[in-house]
This record gives C-alpha cells, structure tokens and sequence, in this order.
C-alpha cells in the first residue's frame, strides 16, 4: 500500500494526547459552565471567561451583564455601531495594559457573524476574539512532495521570533486569518505568495482539502478555531522564500520527521491539527498504525459550528435566557 | 487551480440538506430524550427507542429496564454469557417476526464494544445493531480516475436487488461492514476482490484517507455508523467485475453526475457521506461553491466517540441513573 507500510518509529499513541490538548477546551472548559455566552443581536456568538468578565464589568453601557449571559447593548442598531462601541472599550482596556491578549494588537480585523446564514454582525482586532470566544476562522497549505527515495516529505516553516503569537515555533507550510473584507482562496492565494513565495502557475495548483474545526484554550484565551486546508504539491526542486518578514525558515521533512516535530513543544499546537489531518488523508496514520484513529478524526472536526446553540426563544425580553446549557 | 474552477451545475446547496437527512438523528431524535440508554458492564453502548423497549420488556432476566436505562443484566459473567443471552432472545422476537429490521437476518456478526478502551463486551447479528443504537463500523473505497477529457471520475455500483438493504440503490464503488474477526485494511482488501475483482498489484494501491461518522434513523432503527474510507486510483481502462453476486452493476460518472446522483432517491443514503468527503478532500465541492462548506465538513464527522458519554459513576447500585442527559 502506498504509504501504508511505512512503519512509524514510536509515540503514535502520543497522537491522542496531542489532539486533546488542541481540544482542551472542548474537552474540558467548556462543560464547566464557568463562562458565560455572549449574545450579539439575540444570537450567541461566543463565551466569556470570568477572568475577561471583570474587566467587562466596567462598561455596562456596552455590555449588558445578567446572571447566566453577557449581551452586547441591544441598543446599537447595526455592524458600525457595535463594531465602534466595542472598538472603544478595546482601546480603554488596551491603554490599561492588564489583558495579555491585548498586547499582541494586530491592526487587523475578523468578522463576528452567526453561523448559518452567515450574517455578519461586527468585526473586531484579531486579538481581542480570543477574550470572547469568537469563532475564527484561518487558511492553511500543506506543501508536500513524494521524494523518489524519502517517500512523502513535507514543507514546515519556522515562525519569525518578532511575530506577537507562538514566536519562533514551528508550524505548517504557509498559514494566514481570515480578514475582514478577503475571500478564502483569495487569502489562501495572498498568503502563499507572501509567506513562501508561490505565484503564477504554481499557484494554480492548490487544491482544496476540507477543513479543520478544534476548541483550544490558552492564556491568552479561547479558541473556536475553523482551518480551511489546501494541498499544494510542490517540484523536488521547489525551494520556498520569505517575502514578508514572518518566517524564519523552511525545512523538508520526511512524514515521519513531521509527526516527531508535531509532537514536540517546538510546534505551534493550533496547527498541529491541519498536519495531522493531512497525514491521515494521505495515509501515513491510519488504521493500522494508530489504535485511536477513529476518534482522533472526530477530534479534528468538532461542531463549533452548533455548539453555540442557544436559541433565540430561549432569551427573554428582559435578555436573560430561559433555560441555558452552556 | 486543479478541480476548483469546475462549475457544479446546480443544487449545491442541496448538499446541505442531504447531510442533514443522514444525520436525522444526530441533529434531532438524540435531543428529544425518548430513548433511553443501553447499558452493558456499566458502559452506556447504545440507546432503544420505545418501539424496540416493548418487545425487551417480556426478557426481564435479560434486560432490566429501570426509568431511566435499560441494562444487559449484569450477572452475566462474560463475552460470551452476554453474546449467548442475547442470541437468543433476538432468535425468539425474529420467529415472531413482528421485529422488521430482524426481517433481514444476515448470520453474521458486529462486536458491541467500549469506544476507547476497545474492550469487547460481546457480539450480535448485524441485522440486530440498529435496535440498540450500538455503534457500528464499516469500510468504503472509492474508485477513481482522472479522465483526460471529463476531469474527475468516479466508479459507482448498484447494489443488487436481492440484498437484505437498500436493494437496487445506488453505492459507493466498494462497501463492507467490520465483522467480528476481521481487521480493518483486511475487510477491504477481501471487499474489493470480493465485489470489484481488485487483487494484486491494484490492491496495493489502496490508499487509507480518514473516516466519517454520522448518525442516521431509519424505519428500521438507529444508525451511528463510522465508515473507514479507502481511495483507489484506478487505470483508465480498468472495468469492475463483481464475484460475489452483490452488485447489479457499476457505471463511471463525472464528479457533476456523482453529485447530482447522491442527491437522487435512487442513492443509499448511507453511503452519500463517503462519496461527500472525497468529493471534498479533492476539491471539488470547495468552500468557493457550497456556502455550508464548514458545517458540511463538521456533519461529516459527528462526535460518535463520546456521544454516549453516560459516566460510569452515575450508575447507582440499584442500576439507575443519579444525573443523565440522554
């Protein structure tokens, strides 16, 4: 079987332990009902923790806190409203210099939008999302070749150490959010030129893959992170260059190489996910090899797409909720 | 880009809904409460619908059914106590014939087991797992090429009229539950020669590429399924010959055609998903030509791993249940 016989030296089984730590908050926090949902115009959009919710507090004219939700002023009429209302509050707490999340400003903005019809209801610094427990969403390649006596090799880059989240750490081929007002090949097409130098033709030969859903938790927040994932294989003498500063280098690993460098403290764990995935689809671990297989697949794809589910009838006029699983 | 300029006629949207049909319950029966867990040596490993609980109510020594669960009969010592006590209470309830998913007894069986830990619990026919809810496990290859002229192409077959389910539907290139005995690549490698008349050198180039799981409700009973999926790239002029009498017939179809026929009554609704997931893992259903692309991708892999998440310490000693979300 092509790939399927390659022996994978040690710690497959780490790969369990690797996908619930990405997952540590779906797995874990989130059950605990320690935060509380953030509603936006009657939707929930998010959660916060108890730790952002006291600096909150200090703004009720902007959040309106009640015993089990924190609701956005139902007061402001549309996206400009709530996107500057919140902007401001941002501003406040960012001059403070108290939230660490914040100190990684970024000058960039991701929308907030219900999931389904995808309306959008506001748009924020990429930074702060993270206090909310905003669903965010990203694109990522997997820049891979079959090395005629290697076998699969793929493209890791090390993050620039000036970059404001994971400094340093190894990570996917090439990786960018999803900003306001860019569409997701479109981002996936800017990011590949920018970061590894793909253009023309080469680019043309990106194929998209699926995606990725996982709930992460660190300290700087919570992360409902969504990854579009393309495939790009490259020529045996394709050798990528930086062309904007936020990488360190690149490296060719053989597959093998890749899951000990996943497994690493060197990896940047909100991407493990997207090597993992690919890994599987191209069968380097599977069945075989890998006692969980089946419920680290799940692992890769949880529904955050529905696990903000409380419905609109359950709020009352008052703004608070009826009867609330969180 | 490879496969993603490819314009899909028309109903993409439709997808939607058909990942919806095969998660009937998932998205909605699992919430509503009717069913009640069915526990085996303190593990919940199913649920029974009220249809089903009143047939098991005339075995009390086989099946304790308190308000909130029904429970294998603890006192059973072993596998094959379990097994043997089972066997024959399905023999009973299938001469009277009054069972109609027992209609189609097929003398062959699939292992009821804990989801993490794997340990085996006992085994029942396979014509029996939908009346429990028990998980159960399956291989599916597809069979492609890339035509010069027509792009994508995949083999599909229809299942003959003689089988027990979904006769004469529409299926997957190849598809084979997991029975007791078999491994997982050993199920597909015998299904492909078996169905396809694949041996040898094809064979080998099966490729493992990841799993769906969904949890669909039929007339028949409850089906959280996980299918295995293999892809196999098939030379241009290679042309499937069943052997085992199976399949009426395979026919080639454009990637357009695949996705129109899925969407059409005459598809096992079932198998849709493999077909969804590769049609996707190649690109071509996309996050620029299916709006629920995400949430798409999130139904095609619904948490089947932990759904069944009744904790072993809320089984009091009298067998009931001290806090249950079912």
């Amino acid at each position: 079987m092509k790939e399927m016989n390659s022996t994978i030296k040690n710690n497959i089984s780490e790969l369990t332990k690797l996908a619930k730590k990405f997952n540590c908050f779906y797995l874990s926090g989130l059950h605990q009902g320690i935060c509380k949902p953030f509603l936006v115009a009657g939707h929930q959009v998010g959660l916060v923790r108890p730790d952002v919710l006291k600096h909150l507090q200090r703004f009720p004219e902007v959040f309106r806190i009640t015993g089990k939700v924190v609701e956005l002023n139902p007061a402001f009429r549309d996206y400009q409203e709530r996107t500057s209302k919140v902007a401001e509050v941002l501003q406040d707490l960012r001059k403070e210099n108290e939230i660490f999340a914040l100190k990684g400003w970024r000058d960039e903005c991701f929308e907030v939008s219900t999931p389904f019809h995808h309306e959008s209801l506001l748009e924020m610094d990429r930074s702060a999302t993270c206090l909310f427990g905003i669903r965010n969403y990203g694109v990522s390649v997997n820049g891979y070749l079959y090395h005629p006596t290697k076998g699969l090799c793929i493209w890791l880059q090390q993050r620039s150490f000036t970059k404001q989240t994971w400094p340093g750490k190894w990570d996917c081929f090439v990786s960018g959010g999803l900003a306001v007002g860019f569409g997701i090949l479109e981002t996936c097409i800017k990011e590949v030129a920018e970061e590894a130098s793909v253009v023309g033709e080469l680019a043309q030969k990106l194929v998209s893959a699926g995606c990725v859903s996982f709930y992460f938790e660190s300290e700087r927040g919570l992360f409902p992170n969504t990854e579009y994932v393309y495939d790009l294989e490259l020529p045996l003498d394709f050798v990528p260059k930086n062309a904007d500063g936020e990488v360190e280098t690149f490296e060719l690993l053989t597959a093998e190489e890749c899951v000990q460098r996943a497994l690493s403290p060197q990896f940047k764990t909100t991407s493990a996910p997207v090597l993992m995935d690919f890994l599987i689809r191209k069968g380097y671990i599977n069945p075989e090899n890998e006692p969980n297989y089946r419920y680290i697949v799940e692992l890769l794809h949880v529904p955050l797409q529905t696990i903000y589910n409380l419905p609109k009838s359950d709020i009352s006029s008052n703004g608070d909720v009826q009867n609330l699983e969180c």
